[in-house]
């Protein structure tokens, strides 16, 4: 269950490294990626060919520069396959088909009916939102190379299976069996909170960060953390449940059936909780749902509504304190903020947190404290699905081991590779 | 700042993973050594020799079989030198001496005043404090190999400066440099967190798990955290304080300057307030300092005093929650108490914690969920440090690495190991 690194992951992070360096700069020279990722010239060299020869990797242009050998510039060879990002949530598919590169090529979404919780509609559901996906993208099927798809809950992605999905209420369904038999690819599962950290570590905060938490906040919220570029899933991959950890002992009911959860204060019903308390007639909360809700507080407050600037500051006071939990703890001070709450409000929550996040941090985590919203475009689950399924078909090459991490540098070797 | 493991690290490793079995095993064949360890013979093999030429280890005893070669019994050279372990806090400062192997030879307390805050003042007491701990163990000053100081606060130990000692209004003191100039001998500074973690790692309940926290229960109250056999530091050596981590938002105020910190509820200020809360005129309010009071508590509970017991429960209903939180977050369902209100109070405290503690823990976390005390026997931090400058010295040999862990295991070794 729990990633353990050996010597053999190490040198399977290499390549890792060699391919996340091509995402990072785009088009690279071996001399460049040697700099870049500060492994040895020999081991790049035996990279770039591993990966050429499977054609993950493609020459792009070849410089001559009169004397000596021509340089040729490597690339991420995006024609290889396609590969499928999905995200699973109790009213909504959401699949996004990728290039090798992780470049978007299509996208669909299929609604789901939250009160409907039958294995077979769920499952028929994130098939037809697939195949929507590949017919946008314009791929042939036979073209795509895995999908990875996050389910809520609790997940255990080494045996495939759902252990526990309480709005669903499912236990220790085989998940990956049932959509592989529906999709006819290789599929691989996971939790959102370890897909949004992998969409971080790839192509967000985590290209100059080693250590993070890329913090979800949406129906749910939750964290997903980084540390020292690896990827924190816990004893049973349920790291990252900082939504159930306590903002106010006995306070408000929690989901979970805990009392006080930050979640309770933080995911959507908490803001409509918290604006009930201010203004218990506000129109926003007779919305017909929590999309709704959240567009009509972003639109009530572009608007100056008084109630919802009030929501708004209290919010950022309940998420500055939970945010400097996280910081306290772990002594990570960089911090990114994802989730369609946070796409809607960041503008106004934003400002307010960093104004008071420095109060709620212990002196030591102050410098260089940072909080800001997730650079990653796109769905972020969907991204990180897709970068697990990328490996996935990396390991079944041969080409990679299951750390899900960046290769730890030295520091010299992050001097050198930080230009 | 941060250890970073790289292929380097991990040959280091073995070499303490070969230690760690003897410290576990006491004394063991080459073949006993390759079976608990998972590593190869061969590199036992080399290993062992390089231990036994710098006399870390010695041979304890020969068996022959009749046939073959005879088997070497191989065992820590207790008599390679003395390392000191030194738990400096406000009040005190705690040195103890100990052999190779980490068995304790002598001990001595100072008192500090918690009122003087000047360095020269508290470099003193530590010099005094060491020197009479090496009088008491009987040992030659010429045989200390080292000394680890756990000083509070927030401490940088590459650099060997206090960073900042909240009490003590210290700010970036080279701590180290002033104390190797008193004591002449080696010395390495860290944090009573770091050190209660590797104490646990070494000793505790980190024998047979990778994953774990630690909680210091005290005057202030910290969480010591290993995942996957990692210590973790943070960014500045700051990770663990989850006593500043919150419990009640808006609620008591805590000595860190922030309102409602999980110290405020459960250092033993907190507990003092509590039943100032419950009692107002109890008499063991009246008390002379935390740790008469601490005493008096456990005194009155043996006499089956009521508003006691009452802050028994309400502390237990505390700590449940605050526990709770470190399960969600990190997924690590082996905790261990430590300090001296869990050695006074644990009788009481515990039953009651591991009654309440499933409902503050989210399914996925609960199976395999266990609090207890830590069965490390004496001073934690003393040992921890002693250990730390174990590692340090070692590194001197050019015998290990900086990395404070525990080698990763593929399950298949743990299961070859868990005899």
């Amino acid at each position: 269950m729990v990633a353990r690194r050996t010597a053999r992951d190490l040198r399977n992070e290499n390549r890792f490294e060699v391919l996340h360096a091509l995402f990072e700069r785009g088009p690279s020279t071996r001399q460049e990626l040697t700099r870049h990722t500060g492994l040895s010239a020999a081991t790049v060299a035996t990279l770039v060919t591993e990966f050429l020869t499977e054609e993950i990797l493609q020459i792009a242009t070849v410089e001559r520069t009169g004397v000596g050998r021509p340089y040729e510039r490597l690339t991420i060879n995006p024609g290889r396959g396609r590969i499928v990002g999905v995200d699973v949530a109790e009213t909504y598919v959401d699949a996004t088909v990728y290039d090798v590169a992780l470049g978007v090529l299509g996208h669909a979404e299929v609604a789901l009916d939250e009160h409907e919780n039958d294995q077979d509609y769920v499952v028929a559901g994130i098939v037809r939102a697939v195949g929507a996906s590949v017919a946008a993208s314009g791929a042939g099927r036979e073209t795509i190379l895995g999908v990875g798809i996050s389910l809520p809950g609790h997940v255990h992605p080494d045996a495939g299976v759902s252990v526990f999905a309480p709005n669903w209420d499912w236990h220790d369904v085989r998940i990956e069996e049932l959509l592989e038999a529906g999709l006819g690819i290789s599929v691989y599962v996971d939790n959102p909170l370890k897909a949004v950290a992998l969409a971080e570590m790839w192509f967000g905060i985590g290209r100059t960060v080693d250590s993070m938490a890329v913090v979800n906040l949406g129906t749910g919220v939750g964290a997903g953390i980084a540390l020292d570029g690896t990827l924190i899933r816990g004893k049973a991959n349920n790291a990252g449940e900082w939504g159930h950890t306590l903002l106010q002992l006995d306070g408000r009911e929690c989901r979970c059936g805990r009392r006080g959860c930050v979640e309770a204060y933080l995911g959507v019903h908490g803001l409509e909780t918290t604006l009930a308390e201010l203004a218990p007639g506000h129109p926003a909360l007779r919305t017909a749902g929590q999309r709704d809700f959240v567009q009509a507080v972003a639109e009530g407050l572009t608007a100056g509504d008084e109630a919802l600037t009030a929501l708004v500051e209290r919010t950022a006071h309940y998420l500055a304190a939970a945010l400097g939990d996280l910081v306290n703890l772990l002594d990570i001070p960089r911090l990114t903020l994802t989730g369609w709450t946070t796409r809607a409000l960041a503008s106004w929550l934003l400002p307010a947190v960093r104004a008071e996040l420095p109060r709620h941090v212990l002196p030591g985590s102050r410098p260089g404290l940072a909080v800001e919203a997730s650079p990653v475009l796109g769905n972020p689950v969907s991204l990180g699905m897709a970068a697990f399924a990328l490996e996935q078909f990396l390991i079944r090459l041969g080409l990679a081991g299951p750390a899900s991490t960046r290769p730890q540098r030295t520091p010299g070797q992050v001097a050198a590779g930080g230009s």
